[in-house]
């Protein structure tokens, strides 16, 4: 690992969720999960929260199925851009090349994860600028705070399964510099999940070990506040959303949760940090062991079998 | 501007605090703000917030009258400090060199902006290890929530005056390559405020124009949710504690605030950001006028006439 | 005072304010506020908060000007209504006698303060009996958590104004059977303020000295948690309300508070409580004075000049 | 039940609660717990919250087993005592007749239910009386609100076992007057569980289905705000509190609850209701179904075993 930290990417900035019942999650989204609609093109709803400050977030996909259609990082410059290009290129990781955007975002360069999982890295982006029946009261939010369903701040982190969390790890630190804020050391000293950062975010991108290929675990959002997600609750249980587990707060990086279903089966969440941020430059990664796993999230929580059986796509057992 | 940000310095590290009347000070930080003592030398109490990672973030000590004794920015690698003095040797800023630490920290560089306040910035530092006594039930916290008076988790910023905001700016991004988030624009062409980051964080330092030299506005640590400002308020409510005022909402910058004098008349605020951090690496600093300002706080409270003119040391009007 | 406190009137049902902004009070209190539009007729829409077992809690009347058209307090049986009845006939007040109720209620029996308020007790009474679309998940909520707007509860209580209180405490206790539970005690021997329960709410009406007849200085809605009314203040800024005082706690009582002005100018608050009841049956009034009052609210928040000026109807200066 | 509301009884005043390890329960309920030590006898401490009016909320007994001593409920008024020791001579339940009080209260009725549980009516009371040093700064506080541990604001309720709840129905009806406010009604027409008040808190005592005698499942304190108990869960956490379940919301009741069992095992719970009171007098009693229970909590939980199984004190399976 570098002794001085790569600063090269600078957020995660959008996820693209696939679904098979793309009406009905649309509804979820806009209305239910509180994301605003920033535009559409022929197969995707391009979603933001209230105070993203690009175009999108969230890219939902008509699909034939669901689960995730790649994950883009805002890196923090041309120049940095440059860099990582030319670190994936020597990778040996599976190169994809240049793409053109969307109506999210300009070029990005593409790369797979040993497990399926679309990376695309980008500078060129198209921040929103909001008309006037959507601007904030305060200039120094994207835009206004619309107080729709659970209505989220902003995009937080997203979290996939790989066979192997190791070889995953390797890809994250490789081609995007990311750094392991914490992670499970299984007894059979694989690891069991590792928790990724580009920045002084606790993280912004999870692996848990799991089948399958391109598979996701769950898409998060952050609110300000923990009350938030306790309303978002109730809003979830009178809109017939499939709440799956929560609210607690796990033990590994002390977030506040709440995991629902869209109606299509994609596991989303809401989290709250409240004010822990890795600051530290010479934070040593925290290592979790299976003893420590077995007391449960941080208050006990013993988290429901779905919790580990569930991912999108879905695959045969 | 640098095209790509700087990012050599981590985080603010610590503020010394001079008071005059150090064993009320102590009393008020330790048992009714809930910050926790590490250690204590001749002159000083060195105090951290249950979740800062360093020995402390707030050295209190003795002195015959109030203010700031200098102000630690930790770096983000023994690289970057030696980046640091390379850039402040050829600033023109006045060169203070080489301190050896305290119990906080190791070696640390100095200078001192226009203003007369003394930064150092330094890379070894102590990392508080919590005996048994202390430790934290969750392994990724620093120490145990200890769950005394405010108990605030973490160091959050400070606010120092300036005759001249844009000359502080130039010192900011010269000597620790900060970056501006948002500022007043006063109708005479002159900054009026300007708030400063070096990560994350939306500020870790903000710059008013003030009179005198070497002068604190505030010192502020952050809790995880607001509702732990409005009970902090009754707390100090029932310690007899001056609240100034608050708790609000700023327009600037959306941090929900309560601002209260501790006993020697130091200014020390409480503050939460919510889930508002800044993760765009071309973030362009908000600009506030004078109109703007005119609408008072983000829900109309106008300050008290204390917040501009009450500061540390205090000065003849 | 009666030894044993009387039981006869169960709670406040409803306040009748008048607004000459029909429109426009209507999409504040639906869309905004929060509150459901049960049904209207020809002068009135007629709203209730999502946990309003109640066909309605606001009546909004169409009028030639602003302020309260009537308070309802429903009563607890049909004999405790004939013991009012007959109080109130002996009471020497203005009897209105019995009046056909409307949408939300059956007859009334009216009587006419000295002030020009007209109470009115009532028995029967409308219970909301949502339809399937707004059915609450929870079948011991009176409808759905629809999660629009502010969306308090329930209705808490209505403040008017009086030239005399202590001749407006005698209306209450006797006409009533109310409790005070705290007053301010003037100087000169006057008092200043008075708040009334009728049940263990800590207070369902205030009254406060004040000019003119027939005048409402606030009505009020309560939120589950202090943080509903943090997050209600940014609805209220980004919808332009004018946000007149608060969010802060008062000293009396301890509420927790928000006023506001819906656009035809009657104030409008939303309060909050915590776990504060009044069970003692014994509760002995608790008295402040001027001298308590110079401190300002809870916080030390001083009131803005209007709070004491702006009432509805508009009396000139 | 009566058409017209029994209010001859005006709440829960006291629980005493047995403990065969006295020292660790009373540190847990002084120092976690955060209720305050009004004072001592020779085997009991009494303990208040914050803003509990009287000497004592909870009487902390040593014994040699766990469990609840007695359950002491303040009446309205001398005359309201007597109307109740009337009802309670010619109920047939077992009359333990008057005693003596305590350091907490004067004279009282006792009466045995028909499961062992002892309940007591009294009027005359200890009135707690805070020294200077205990004073609350805002005087409609009791007293000075001390920020201890989770530092609950009152006394809540309680919830005991019985083997016949129907019967134990009859028992609170007839002898305290209270009315059901929600209920569990079994498949094979048995009342599951019942909840009780005698005010207009929506319940100060639940029974549930359970086998043995005078048997305690828990006692509750309420918080003003529900992040009070997410933060008072880290509390419990941080001094290894066994934290059984929580936090949560229930779908009855609709409370937000936290559950432990302090040193000796007994279950103590937090709980937050919001603003929902049961002001209706005509209130009817909501039923949930098992097909009801079958959906688990509010947002989903299912309720751990020993939730079902554990009570105090232990009986043999």
């Amino acid at each position: 690992m570098q002794s001085e930290p790569c600063h090269d990417v600078a957020h995660l900035g959008h996820v693209e969720v696939l679904t098979d019942k793309f009406d009905e999650s649309l509804d979820f989204f806009a209305r239910v999960f509180g994301l605003k609609l920033a535009g559409r093109d022929a197969a995707s709803a391009y979603l933001r929260a209230w105070d993203d400050y690009e175009f999108h977030t969230l890219k939902l996909s008509a699909h034939h199925t669901t689960g995730v259609g790649h994950i883009g990082y805002r890196v923090s410059s041309p120049e940095a851009l440059e860099r990582r290009v030319a670190a994936i290129e020597t990778s040996g990781f599976k190169l994809m090349g240049w793409v053109e955007g969307d109506l999210g975002h300009g070029r990005a360069y593409r790369v797979e994860d040993p497990f399926g999982h679309v990376f695309e890295l980008y500078w060129d982006t198209v921040k929103y600028r909001p008309p006037a029946s959507d601007a904030p009261a305060l200039k120094n939010n994207a835009s206004r705070f619309h107080a729709t369903g659970a209505s989220p701040r902003r995009l937080d982190h997203l979290n996939l399964l790989a066979t192997d969390v190791t070889e995953f790890r390797r890809f994250m630190e490789t081609c995007l510099g990311s750094r392991v804020t914490e992670l499970i050391l299984l007894d059979n000293g694989r690891t069991g999940g590792c928790w990724f950062t580009v920045n002084n975010k606790t993280y912004d991108l999870a692996c848990a070990e799991g089948r399958g290929r391109n598979r996701l675990h769950h898409v998060t959002y952050a609110t300000d506040q923990r009350e938030d997600i306790l309303r978002a609750a109730d809003i979830f249980l009178e809109n017939g959303v499939h709440i799956e587990q929560g609210p607690h707060k796990h033990a590994i990086q002390g977030t506040f949760f709440l995991y629902v279903w869209e109606p299509a089966g994609n596991r989303i969440e809401l989290a709250n940090a409240g004010a822990r941020l890795i600051l530290q430059p010479d934070w040593e990664p925290v290592i979790w062991t299976e003893a420590d796993r077995k007391k449960g999230q941080a208050w006990g929580l013993k988290l429901v079998e779905t919790f580990h059986t569930h991912a999108t796509p879905p695959v045969k057992p």
